[in-house]
């Protein structure tokens, strides 16, 4: 199996988690470096080569990657890498890398390690729907097998050593991708995330950029690694992310009773337009689709299932049309080709216009 | 029959005239005045209830007029008198004067007279299409009688003498009511107003006021009333206006060659809008009816006549909507109302959203 065949699979994120009408998915990830080689943004190529080749061959023989698939940045498209970056499981920063750098993936999606990112290693356990412990359980595995193989960079007054100081300590950076449209079209976001800032943890949009909310979505993550034990630091943020989601169902619940034609109204432009539109750019199709979303969690429409809106969310992002496309396409041909796409999966199911034919002049 | 019953009936504007799909309607409007009693603008009130009790009784002996329906303004409720407006019928000025004012119609809305507006006399006829001779033969039927009965304010040097001097001497508005959504969506609309104001015509929006192009629709008309000859103003006009027709029907053709994408988007939008929005505003309805109009005509969409989409543009109107629902309704409740009107008509010949039942919480 490689890194494409891997990609035609259903995302992790399609799965149905506990929440998962609110919390889309969970993530641990873990900061790691090897006592034994400069960092990578003080390394050579040949080094960061050496230390790639090195942690491919100890990860290969771990039994918690077990199936796992190795791609060296160099082995992968431009466009391979996009399609990861899009599906959550490399950063942006890491998809633009070369030679020297890698892919270490489960093939189920649930973890993947970059080698050789802003650290040497990456480690991330992913789980749909708010489930911390999981991924915390699935990560710290791998961790403590490749403990047993490698030196890590370890201090015993600091903790783990990382390239940027605010990984120092645990290296451990827990987030819940939540899906707030309520709160959203209820004017609370604001506050929130004022609140959560307050009591340190982090609020960020859907790729990390800000808090810039395309589709309605938000990261929250914790911001503090040093001096908190890792199961302290998950379980505060567990318990924050089940206040969000309260805070979320009854901003629903307020929307439903106060604000209903408000939110009918929404919900059906939104699939109005996702269902008869020619021209769709990868923000608008997101924000359309993540009201539909909602639409469909209250139970206002029918037809649509909550895997259709997420593998819409994903395909319509411009590495993964154009892969579906099976060409390059410029940004034009890319709206057009996504309203195409998205127009096809859900005219069926939602109503779509009657097209006649164009008489004769 | 009383003005109630005739707005009970379909409006002459939603027959189908030559060169339907731009030319909506033809209108020709006489000013006159009698020369025995002072303008409505000087006159006090009991001048002005014996003008109207004069010509009211004239009127109805009037062969050209026979059957037509005579109300006095403070006869009207203020919602009766908007009705009328909404319907091009009377002014927004008329509108709003009570008592010594007065309309009257002829049952097919072909014919109305609104007495004591800013003249004595505003004499109109209205035909559906691009129809000016018609609507010409009409009120001069119509003037012709009536000065065989009445002394007008008549100057040989000047002609007819009217309270505004943008009005003396043939005292004759031509106009044609245009719908130029090919040449609105090319982005050509400001050429052409430019264009056909310096060949002595005047581009209004639908209500009159300005340019502002409410439902991309525009009426023409001649500025110049002094020292032509009617039938030449008329000409005139017609020729123009044909030319401008010319003009639509080049601009649709290469939307349809040339920008397709970006026409079937706009047709779907609006389609998939108004079958699903439970918000509109009048300004909104009037936008998208007119964009579906234009997706009908160029045979894009199909389930979906030219009547509905007219009788929908005049009945999402605020007065025509709350006189629809049978009682006042605020600003909210208006576009509420629309939206549930203009779905209900639509949804069942465009597409409409599959709707679920909310779940339990």
């Amino acid at each position: 199996m490689n890194i494409r065949e891997i990609l035609e699979h259903p995302h992790v994120w399609l799965a149905e988690g506990a929440e998962a009408s609110v919390a889309i998915s969970s993530r641990i990830r873990l900061a790691r470096n090897l006592s034994d080689a400069a960092f990578p943004g003080w390394a050579g190529e040949e080094e960061r080569v050496r230390v790639w080749e090195h942690l491919r061959s100890v990860l290969s023989r771990l039994p918690a990657m077990e199936g796992a698939v190795f791609a060296g940045n160099d082995e992968l498209t431009e466009m391979d890498r996009f399609l990861l970056f899009e599906r959550h499981l490399i950063s942006r920063e890491h998809a633009g890398r070369g030679r020297g750098s890698g892919i270490v993936l489960r093939p189920d999606e649930s973890v993947v390690i970059m080698v050789n990112e802003e650290d040497h290693l990456r480690m991330q356990a992913l789980s749909a729907g708010l489930r911390l412990s999981d991924a915390w359980q699935a990560i710290d595995t791998v961790d403590s097998q490749l403990d047993a193989k490698v030196s890590y960079a370890f201090s015993p007054r600091w903790g783990y050593l990382t390239a940027c100081p605010s990984n120092v300590g645990t290296g451990l950076r827990a987030s819940v991708m939540l899906h707030l449209p309520g709160l959203a079209l209820m004017e609370e976001i604001g506050p929130l995330v004022k609140g959560v800032s307050k009591i340190g943890l982090t609020v960020r949009g859907l790729w990390g950029e800000g808090t810039d909310a395309h589709g309605h979505m938000f990261q929250i993550s914790n911001q503090v690694t040093l001096g908190e034990r890792e199961e302290d630091i998950i379980r505060n943020l567990e318990q924050i992310v089940s206040e969000i989601i309260g805070h979320e169902q009854n901003a629903r619940g307020r929307l439903w009773r106060d604000r209903r034609a408000v939110l009918l109204d929404h919900v059906g432009r939104a699939a109005g337009i996702l269902a008869n539109a020619h021209i769709l750019s990868s923000r608008e199709a997101l924000d359309l689709l993540s009201v539909l979303r909602l639409g469909m969690d209250m139970g206002i429409l029918s037809g649509v299932s909550r895997s259709d809106v997420q593998k819409l969310m994903l395909v319509s992002q411009p590495a993964h049309l154009q892969w579906h496309e099976g060409r390059p396409l410029e940004s034009f041909e890319r709206d057009q080709a996504r309203a195409a796409l998205v127009r096809g999966v859900l005219a069926t199911v939602l109503g779509a216009v009657k097209r006649g034919r164009r008489k004769k002049k």
